[in-house]
């Protein structure tokens, strides 16, 4: 076989992202697998490898070994593996897939990215996050919202910030989320009620926060000669890594994996951040996407908040976060970097301009960063 | 770039296995790496891509996110990601590194497998592993020297074993394990003694069963278009899955998940059994000695233990499981199929004549199997 030329992304489903109480681990791949199955028309015999992203299986929900768990539940014998880089897993996972199609060793991948959080109550889940950040941020007591206050704090410092324009993030993410009917939170904020919520860790708000949730999310990839309408494309997806720690790195105000990655993704396929409409970033906390926009070169260092602004009053075209991102989608940490690339996809499914999206998905508070490129057929042509 | 022509073994090194109180998680990735770089004659700048096999990091050491561990341990901001697949993450891990080279998006591919184990008592990290097994044998109580009993139960059922031929397994692991420097345990043992120690799970003893074990293994992957006399080859290695649990499988005295990776390393590269020189397998207990000889095609059905009295009176030139297995030489989840590449490199560098050797590494009591091909120059010509 010859290295394909084209990854289509052939089908795509998701659970509800949110407190699924109801639902397994076990349960929510199973319908995640089956909805991108019926959405691409496939059976799992048609599926030559499978790649799952998960973070805290063997925690929650006491089951490492999810291949084997896949295997069971789809009485599915071709190879099956979990990957694992924090809150990047789904998007490493898809890295994972979109290699072996590559490698021409498989036609037809499924990735299913996947998380159960809510089992475990607030405090133990927040400890047991902290194992994707570095030995010496858990012995100091740090936890994620205070990993990204110390990096609000240094974003502020370097170029300043207000309060409420801190809160423009989430209140466009709970904004767009009205409109997902797999939102965690479909429930409008106003400025004034993100500002004044709950302090968490200063300056961070209980509103700046991504939640603790469920869900799954799955796509299949196939390699393909031929280009289709109708189907979106991933063109390519890079992975840079950093200290798994925020001290040693150059600075606490951006984040240079998702630079790196970002970086790659334009100089090898000859793409700008201008030639993109629509994105998924990481917005597990409020600073992350002001840091995001400029690290991806939406925005200059510093300068994100007037294109957020233009977003907000619809003065720029870029579709930002249509799922309405990490804050009122959900966070269920496997899922979050495959749900992005099924909301890049949907957007681009059918479109007959060129169109490009990006998506972006951070583990910790930046030791992992992946983005990747989709496309419509223009693309290629 | 073109898929490469050969995938060259171009440097490895491992820590010693055993009880290493002395060294975190991290140590042991460290020196691994260390020595795979310092024998392959590379600095970390010269390696493109990084996988990491491992189980329990994240309930051992609180550490998931090994990728931003390892970038920080050596400044490295290229992608490195955690393959897990229980027993077989190293193998797993040795997969996805091949299929980057396969896909031409890496020259140079590091794989690190490691396990930290021995900071849990024995009866907490027992608990750990069965995250491996399904949520039904954990519901039941079950251990896996527990699944492994029922298996070896179901072989004597099927085909008969008396006590003192199982004895044999560990018998001929420890005696291979004095040469071997890393080996954890470096002491021969009488049958007798073996059939005699302490009952686990009846019929299995303690000398039946593979240790607890801290170690890491590297190897050093890279796309070859010319051929080096000196280095061994891994021509191909292959994956399948099957339940997490041993109820509903066609049988419990084999495994099929080893039997069907077998076949496809056969057909695809055109060798038998019988051209196999060395193999390294997946001992983790007595029995899984007997059943892999089979399922890997050395010996038929029902008919292991004459091979393996072969082997011990020398009758067999087979070299099996040079480093003392998994019994002697312990068995650090995602190091083993790591270790055993190694293994079965050593053998066959600097070899003249056609030289061919196995690699097989379990995951579980045989959710997933990984089968892997290794050769000299002379397999290509």
């Amino acid at each position: 076989m010859n290295k394909p030329k084209f990854i289509e992304i052939s089908g795509h489903g998701q659970t509800k992202f949110g407190e699924l109480y109801e639902y397994s681990l076990e349960d929510l791949i199973f319908e995640a697998t089956n909805l991108a199955l019926d959405n691409a028309k496939l059976t799992i015999g048609e599926i030559d490898t499978i790649y799952i992203g998960n973070m805290t299986g063997g925690e929650v929900s006491n089951q490492s070994h999810l291949g084997a768990v896949f295997s069971e539940l789809y009485n599915f014998k071709g190879p099956v593996m979990r990957i694992e880089g924090a809150c990047a897993s789904g998007a490493l996972a898809i890295h994972s897939a979109m290699q072996s199609l590559q490698a021409s060793n498989a036609k037809t991948a499924l990735v299913v990215g996947c998380e159960k959080m809510t089992d475990f109550e607030s405090n133990r889940i927040g400890s047991l996050l902290m194992q994707a950040a570095s030995q010496e941020e858990r012995e100091a007591g740090l936890s994620f919202p205070g990993l990204y206050a110390l990096m609000t704090n240094s974003y502020i410092e370097k170029y300043g910030l207000e309060r409420d324009d801190l809160s423009k993030a989430p209140y466009l993410m709970h904004k767009n989320a009205l409109t997902n009917q797999y939102a965690q939170f479909k429930k409008e904020f106003t400025i004034e009620q993100i500002s004044n919520s709950t302090l968490i860790a200063d300056p961070l708000r209980l509103l700046d926060c991504s939640p603790i949730s469920d869900g799954a999310a799955a796509v299949v990839l196939t390699a393909r000669n031929e280009l289709n309408p109708n189907k979106a494309y991933l063109v390519d997806i890079q992975v840079s890594c950093d200290n798994a720690g925020l001290a040693g790195r150059d600075n606490q105000y951006s984040i240079a994996a998702t630079q790196r990655a970002a970086k790659k993704i334009y100089d090898r396929n000859e793409v700008s951040a201008g030639q993109i409409s629509v994105i998924e970033l990481h917005d597990c906390f409020s600073i992350a996407m002001f840091m995001a926009l400029e690290d991806l070169g939406f925005a200059n260092p510093g300068e994100s908040l007037s294109l957020i602004d233009d977003i907000i009053s619809k003065k720029s075209n870029l579709t930002l976060n249509p799922s309405g991102g990490l804050k009122a989608c959900g966070h269920p940490v496997g899922a979050t970097g495959v749900k992005q690339l099924i909301e890049v996809a949907k957007q681009i499914e059918g479109t007959s301009a060129l169109s490009l999206g990006l998506t972006h998905n951070v583990g910790g508070s930046g030791g992992t960063s992946v983005v990747g490129l989709v496309a419509n057929k223009e693309y290629f042509s």
